[in-house]
């Protein structure tokens, strides 16, 4: 992907660290990884009904249901992410894949997704506030 | 909806007025006003495949694909939206709803979806760099 006139500073890196922590902490089932980020207020478009998510305790069901599908350790991986930063808001796109072939109970499944974050700095930590993932309608 | 701590600014202001032009442009296929706010390296994240559209021929063509099932006039509204301004980076995040009950040949849909854009302002004036449009899978 190519945004116009990336900005390439200290806070681009920073939201691109969080990024890649929150994706490694969703491989791992880790719930305090996940959540460690993100505002209380966060609005979630999520890949599954429902249309909106709203706080973090709806987001925090969001990946319970995730986790009926994804074992720990399945992939979770950021393919490709451009992120745009100024001094307090910044947002991110990303192409996303996630999926597993499991020799076990669970089935195979392979699933690329469109990730968009938005974040704001409060305080001087970069915090996730709004998350939009989704696929392409059949 | 409700990020957390929303900037109450001239520039969410700027942003706000500049989204529902571009919705009403859409509702009156108004190619020029659609593209009117748009940096040449938009990538858009479109409700059916691709995947990914990537500049501003791309970005065009989603609106071509589009339609024809949209009929000027139908609806393209801004039911819900929230601006997260900075000093020249902001992201929206909205619920839309568009549709038509067609009398003539068309047939007659209705469709919320969730959309997310991202800008940058680049010489004093906002743009649109990215736009995220989905609704949820089945």
């Amino acid at each position: 992907m190519a945004l116009d006139k990336q900005h390439d500073s200290a806070d681009a890196d920073a939201v691109r660290g969080l990024i890649e922590r929150w994706a490694a902490a969703v491989r791992a089932h880790d719930y305090e990884g996940i959540l460690a980020e993100h505002a209380p207020g966060i609005v979630m478009f999520d890949v599954p009904p429902p249309l909106l998510s709203r706080g973090i305790d709806e987001y925090r069901r969001t990946w319970d249901l995730f986790f009926t599908v994804h074992e720990p350790g399945d992939a979770f991986d950021v393919l490709d992410l451009e992120v745009t930063a100024g001094r307090d808001v910044a947002f991110a796109v990303a192409l996303m894949r996630c999926g597993g072939s499991h020799d076990g109970e669970g089935e195979a499944y392979l699933l690329d997704f469109r990730l968009t974050v938005g974040l704001r700095k409060l305080a001087g930590r970069w915090q996730i506030v709004h998350e939009h993932h989704s696929v392409p309608a059949d």
